[in-house]
């Protein structure tokens, strides 16, 4: 396959090799240069503007944000001038109108679009084992199929308007959020009752929240070291703001995400911002006096 | 074993009748004689007070909650007149309060109490899938566990005061109802959203999700049938209840079960009350407008 | 007029006082002896139960809550013993169920009974500034309006059936957190802004919220000193708690309440339960990191 | 005075109308042509471009938005080609980052920037009586005194810095939608309990809450009718969420604007949007079962 890959963080870049070790032909771009060399050592064909990048059958972006591929890929005109043909996959978490802008703006185009954020931390996707939630024209979506199996161990199509995929994925960020929040508030109503957190996390993950969203996360918040950010605390408010303005614009309440948006907010103006997310845990001990 | 069955209900007649055929010797007890009755035609002992089922070695309470409890086994003396020495096992969801009210009784009349709260609707029941929550000085819990045993597939011993039990069943029905909220929050944003939102709640319960609490009521949610009662929306209300009151003794603040609070205020307000508690799902539809 | 007095605090003392030298009759009693002793050396009739004070045509019941009421009236079965035809005023802040109780057993024992709590913190009522909402049959408050007069500058009529008076001042009540809380919001945002909180609450004491509430609690807000309870923290939770027990039975959520209820919680863990209740302004401000 | 007005819907234009008979030198400007040539007609002088009515002492800029007025003044360079030395008064309730980013531009632009938002519905307004929250350099806000006395009865300010008024407005609104709020989560408490809900207001507003806030929209939630929006509740819903971002920038949780959020948005999802912000009170009745 003859595939483009934009934004080359850790798991750009760990993409891209895998994309060329199974010998397909690929164009990388990124922002800074040292990535781009590295790949090219690899075997892959470094660019200089991302446009370069969007010449083959396929293309991948895996940038962070609405901001950062509109600066990438609409400002300098990138994508204008992307071949005809091509298949677009954009794994960002963005916000629900700017997939929509995006859906617009690859139709007038001729492109392609699949949206597909992925669910999972870093050390999940190191080991292959994301969920990519996927959203597009069926065609589309099959086309880039073999990008999507090389991105993460199972694909979860939601829809066939890239921006179904962006939901779901806002949705499960925040049923996360929620998940992170009740295991800290039945932590500080265990601890103020003397119970043992422990017992109750081990309960918890026994039984009827033996998942992965408590399994991971409910250790975490009873270890209270969250210094190596898997996920930035400011980057989950970005992703709670994403479910608030979605819920805005479609007319669908969201208390939980009210609660939990003080709550970061909370977290920030301590100097959480820069921890893992799960920081958003001490909120709760703080206010019941336990920290 | 020589022992009581205080509540003959669905869970406490099965129960009694497992004892039975276990060839314990089974003192049942029960408010109206019907269930005592077809107890003894199997093998049981029918009594006609509360205190002649708390004469042998163990006794198990197993009655709906606080006033229930009060009425059976304080208010006429039943519990005075117990043989010293027997432990007793109550499975009730009970407040906090009241369940340290019960340590100070039993522990002044040289009794043994073990808290047994247990997790799992009705028909996990009847499967004897049961969880079962204790706690309580260690030598009377394992004194019963055979009977815990025969409540439950498996025992979480969480401490050694018999409250810290009620405290982890609270939480852990706050976090169940928590987990309803946010299912039923996001497919009211998937929907808004034209997502399918069983593609929503097939990606939650097969990735980060998926746990008990989302698979029995994810779909019981999209569904959308909740007039078989596994568990009644009011005492979904009174469960809540007890996790604010606790919150409030304590000093933990619970901001989930605010909101919480109020879904169950509205789903009653708009005759759900005897309804299965996943119909608190309404309310978020019915706020977006989907109702 | 005949009258009884019945708990002799700050408010009550002063009021049996002022009916004495109006030159009523005026039996009064309270459950330590000091303050009886007192009134008695100005010309009261000092009597030692309580259902000697409930002999004559009226009187006015000045205790604290409901279990204070139960424990005076009912349990010792002085309610009972009342004189039939007398009008019995009671000024506390009680649950609209206990005032529903009351209702009931006045009824049942041939006695009138309004309910009349009362809008004003202790130096409002030393300047004979208070408000009495007042609820009972019509006869009933017209013979007892001398009392209510007596008590504060103006009786606001609000129904005929006693609990209503209570509905109301639960509400007012609920509606003063409120002002409390979204002024400390307020001043937590305007601070982060390195906005002079003084202006912003002489701005809205000068405009909007030119109104007691306002004007009362924004200067003490911004002067932080809470020492002095004109109403105890821990009374305030009490009644945000009367808002929310009134919700849950009647149907109707209070959201903003539920708000109320943790930032109440929260203040209390941090050890402000006994202050005036205006220290729950710096729960919002802790959360923002002003502390 | 020599003094521009951009914007000339119903404010804008009572304004000009009331300098050009003072007396004033009056440029006007506004998007379609209508009022610009109705002014004329009264003396003031039409331009074709928004710098044109920037070449005098003073201009006053009425827009509605963050939008409105980069899409006016900056996007087509008018405020680039503004007279050095000239003070530029703007009204409109904007975020406090745009009001930042004016504060940089009119700095870089030699330009004097004064903030002045106002307080009151359409009806005050035409009767003078609105209230102008000013900040900006003192020397500044003295030269457009005379402005701001033609726009309201009284100047409050508030800061030396122009974002700091749009701060207080912004929490002003956001105090003024909690009173909304609070009413109607009283009046719906009130009415499951029997209780007259004009009792309640009339006692609000007879005492502790005896302010325009109360006054204003007490009657309106009573009365029902919200068809004549003195102010949308669709603008409602922008203004609490200048304070949602207002208080994720800058690090201040604002509990109750998130419940506000949610029932503007559950406003909206039943077909609210263009009645009187007022209209958010029926999800208050809506959810306790009373509409």
């Amino acid at each position: 396959m003859d595939v483009g890959v934009i934004g080359l963080g850790a798991m750009g870049s760990s993409l891209a090799l895998r994309l060329v070790k199974a010998g397909d032909k690929v164009r990388v771009w990124n922002r800074s240069r040292g990535p781009v060399d590295k790949l090219a050592r690899e075997g892959a064909i470094g660019v200089e503007r991302p446009q370069e990048a969007l010449q083959g059958e396929a293309a991948l972006t895996m940038l962070a944000d609405d901001d950062a591929i509109a600066a990438v890929l609409l400002d300098g005109g990138a994508l204008e001038n992307a071949r005809r043909g091509l298949v677009h996959v954009v794994t960002a978490t963005i916000s629900v109108d700017f997939a929509k802008r995006l859906e617009k703006i690859h139709t007038q185009l001729g492109l392609g679009y699949v949206a597909a954020p992925v669910l999972g931390r870093p050390d999940v996707a190191a080991a292959g084992g994301l969920n990519v939630l996927a959203a597009g024209d069926a065609a589309h979506v099959h086309r880039v199929q073999p990008l999507l199996d090389a991105i993460g161990k199972q694909t979860w199509v939601v829809g066939t308007a890239p921006h179904q995929a962006n939901v779901v994925k806002i949705a499960a960020n925040f049923a996360l959020a929620s998940a992170i929040e009740v295991m800290a508030e039945s932590i500080a109503l265990a601890r103020r009752h003397d119970v043992d957190p422990r017992k109750l996390i081990e309960v918890f993950t026994g039984t009827l929240f033996a998942a992965p969203a408590y399994k991971v996360y409910g250790p975490a918040i009873l270890e209270g070291k969250f210094e190596t950010a898997g996920f930035r605390l400011a980057l989950g408010l970005k992703d709670v703001r994403l479910a608030l303005t979605a819920s805005e614009k479609s007319g669908a309440p969201l208390p939980f995400a009210g609660i939990l948006r003080d709550n970061f907010v909370d977290a920030m103006a301590h100097g959480d911002g820069n921890k893992d997310w799960a920081a958003v845990s001490k909120v709760a001990l703080r206010r019941a006096g336990l920290e």
